[in-house]
């Protein structure tokens, strides 16, 4: 049985030193930190975790220190994409050996033009076929330039291993039309914070959205408002996350995330290359955004 | 010193069984009739090569196969981009270690936003810096959905270990630009086979043209019919070659590739998944058209 | 002072016989049966009013008809938009001497590559500047390839006679950023059916949807409903509207919007060339979408 | 029967005073000088005249006056697309009144989405059967979004009305392909001049494009050079005329074009708003641009 989807997320940061080495003290900080917020699970290499930028045997210690740190009823959510249908198996195993609980995976891209509906749902399909562990569909078209269509998830929602989509593209059509022609049961969680309660209005049943990882308390409090049905509260919630929340995708992505959990009193540090790390100037950007949301100081609750 | 860079260099494709495991016997068979024409070397590991959907142990035993079958005089180029700088270093040393001539180093894409001149600079940079081999920068924007600029390329061939690149998007313009502002020794091959003759007028030194696995006896007298400075016949032989290398590309793709492959007498195969093999119609529309284009006869030169 | 902008407002079809002559008769039936339910107003000249493919002169008596027919305390809203800044004042300066209230002005857009924030704010200054009555920009980067900035925006919000903007890029992010950094009087009406909703919530004022036209009484309804701050009921009713929504526009454009205004007792006919009329199996997609909704039957409220 | 249709067609640029006015004194005097070059003809009323910024009074009177002056043996090529098929229909026959040889009829644009082949075919086959003057289809997907697929263009090559083409997308594969499927006496005209001499090569017949209006002896030498045979010299002069070329297109657009002919002893003058005119430090660009390409001075023959 799928683990709880229902809740917050934070697609994780995989902290490195200055050379590019990963901090594994610091990720374990960084974890035993997210857990004292309500908090329904955790991302581990998934885009914000620099997962394109991790070996595999990386990617491997980073499943087993966090599942070692996130508590059992808690979610571990662990992705999982490649290009390769053959390798994307094999992953998902290895992880699903680790504990992992659910795997996120990918649309594959590289050759855009021919990751036609066929091409999507014959991936997919052998994936789930062989993985021992619930999948999530993962789309963000900003990143891969492959979009699913409403009707790719309809066939793929038959399968019983594919627990639901994580979906980036801020499409709330898309999204309304997916969640109209899926079963209950088939999950939708939102993968970004300016949309993140509308997508809820419309029936997803959470988020892996970034911003999480900075303010855990604000998105996880947006999303309970929502959950006892103060919309208005929530509406008020989401107008002051959405700053904070495009700062550290659309307009500095990865690097502004780290900077805004600097900020926040998590490790954030520098990203790898070929990523650059924020200059001065983007860092104060970054501060004044979160000053001006009011965020940065303690919030009573 | 470089090898040579000017010629015919086809990326070649990696032939797999029905359940996706590598053929090597036919690996080496077309290996061993792609020597028999007067090609400048190989490309293995490119996007023909279905490079994403190959695990690093099954690369690097494709690169030593190559190697061994690669006559020393001629030059063996091989794919080694990656998303992140330290593991595309660590790939280059091995491939180098194996013999590769020269690394064929893609534009990391993943965070397209972020791929901006400055990350792509300190990516090429750092690598070139510790690699044992030259490299080729490659473009692909239709695969990657990022695109270099003329001033990028500029800064990058100040560095001595970045020998050129290969260019596959088709645009002259951008050719003619970089052409203009690099030095003579600068090499610039070019990735797509309609626009083969149009670049080398404008000073290419050759292609890396996909088409060249399944017509290497045409593709190859293109080129040295040009170089002999005939160009009427040049572009009579374009004319014919444009078709069959649209068919491969740009309409079918790999599968494409491979479908050509069979038809001339190497071993193509399917692709991987995600990729899907052509069916029954589209393999006869790629043997239509190269029965049109008059490459399915013997050809005397 | 600016008309009332708040609410629903039509951007109504113009009727054409199957010659493509305008049938003014059907066009005044149209407005008399649109007054019953409770818009706030109409716009004529917009994007689905087919407002390309009129002669100026056809549109200046659509505007005299409107006017006549559209009662004093309504918004009679007129699209304005010219490539040309010079011909846009001409025009809007025409169509206020007949009693447009609100001139929408689309961006320019031919020169899609130079249409920077500098040339869009120097259009819609001089416009606004030379303009008898408040202007609307008009956001609608599907059709014209440009899209505006929120600094854009939020720069033009500073004349007294740019009233606010209708954008249809159903992107809820540059919305909210927008509202954040506008002034209150500054009025962000919506283009977009399927994220209405989430836009009222978010901020705006009203909404220019097609789906207006063809379902007044359901979209008025949402807009009254969320006003009186049942959001739950709201977001039940953008549900049902979602689908005929998108149908009228993203699936089937105007000539969707066309066949359901002749499903709902309006007259919607055909469009003129190069827009083609829907087939027979397209007009019934569009009434399986309506009949799915349960928009077809009488609503009781 | 069609005109003449090859060589070289500069389409020329519309003379405004500072306040926006045509300077009609400076539009005949530029003709009088462009008429002392080995020009086909030339464009009035295209993109580059920015046409779209003009009355329909005012491009009557440019027609008229370009007929006034250019030579009964030379061609006269008018722009006259318009998003509407009847509306387009009719300008066609004003321009043919007026003494226009060739109608040059840009593809309908503004509801991108829904202008498939189908709806493209039918526009143009309409605009066609009732054209007194041959047209040629317009395809500049950069300014329309719209592409025309070679299989719309090899069925339109079938109407007597329709002499030919102007394709400004610079893709030489597109070109080959419709080369390809349409029968000889179908015209292909270039629309970018970087690109010139390989489209001339693959049998274009023809150029249409900004820089001869700024480089006229240029481009005709570049054409007449290749038509007599020597492919060599052209390449040396495409080589030189290409930076020109991107200069006063991608680069700076009409506002460059405008620069480059002040440069150059025409009349260029300021464009009309939106556009703005270059600053003193891109009219520097252009200067240096053209100087390094060895065309400020005096050119022998």
């Amino acid at each position: 049985m799928t683990k709880n989807l229902n809740g917050i997320f934070p697609p994780i940061a995989t902290p490195f030193d200055a050379r590019g080495e990963i901090l594994i003290e610091k990720f374990r900080e960084n974890l035993d930190r997210w857990s004292k917020y309500g908090l329904a699970g955790l991302t581990v290499l998934g885009s914000n975790g620099e997962s394109p930028y991790l070996s595999d045997q990386e990617k491997l210690l980073l499943v087993q220190e966090a599942r070692a740190r996130v508590e059992q009823e808690k979610t571990l959510i662990v992705g999982a994409g490649r290009e390769s249908t053959r390798l994307c198996i094999e992953f998902v195993r290895k992880i699903a050996d680790l504990g992992a609980d659910v795997a996120l995976v990918g649309t594959p891209c590289y050759f855009k033009a021919k990751m036609t509906d066929d091409s999507l749902f014959a991936h997919f399909w052998a994936v789930a076929d062989d993985s021992p562990i619930p999948i999530l569909v993962y789309n963000v078209p900003q990143f891969t330039g492959v979009n699913t269509s409403a009707s790719l998830i309809e066939k793929l929602s038959s399968h019983e291993q594919i627990a639901g989509m994580k979906d980036s593209s801020g499409s709330l059509p898309l999204q309304a039309e997916i969640l109209r022609r899926t079963p209950d049961h088939f999950k939708l969680l939102v993968g970004s914070a300016p949309t993140l309660l509308p997508s809820l209005i419309q029936g997803a049943c959470g988020g892996i959205v970034a911003i999480a990882g900075a303010l855990p308390a604000q998105t996880v409090e947006l999303y309970e408002v929502f959950a006892e049905g103060d919309w208005k509260r929530a509406a008020a919630l989401q107008e002051r996350l959405t700053p904070p929340g495009a700062v550290v995708t659309t307009t500095f992505g990865v690097p502004g995330l780290k900077a805004a959990m600097d900020l926040m009193g998590f490790f954030g540090g520098t990203p790898r290359l070929p990523l650059l790390p924020l200059d001065d100037k983007q860092r104060a950007t970054v501060a004044s955004v979160f000053h001006e949301a009011g965020v940065l100081e303690p919030q009573a609750r």
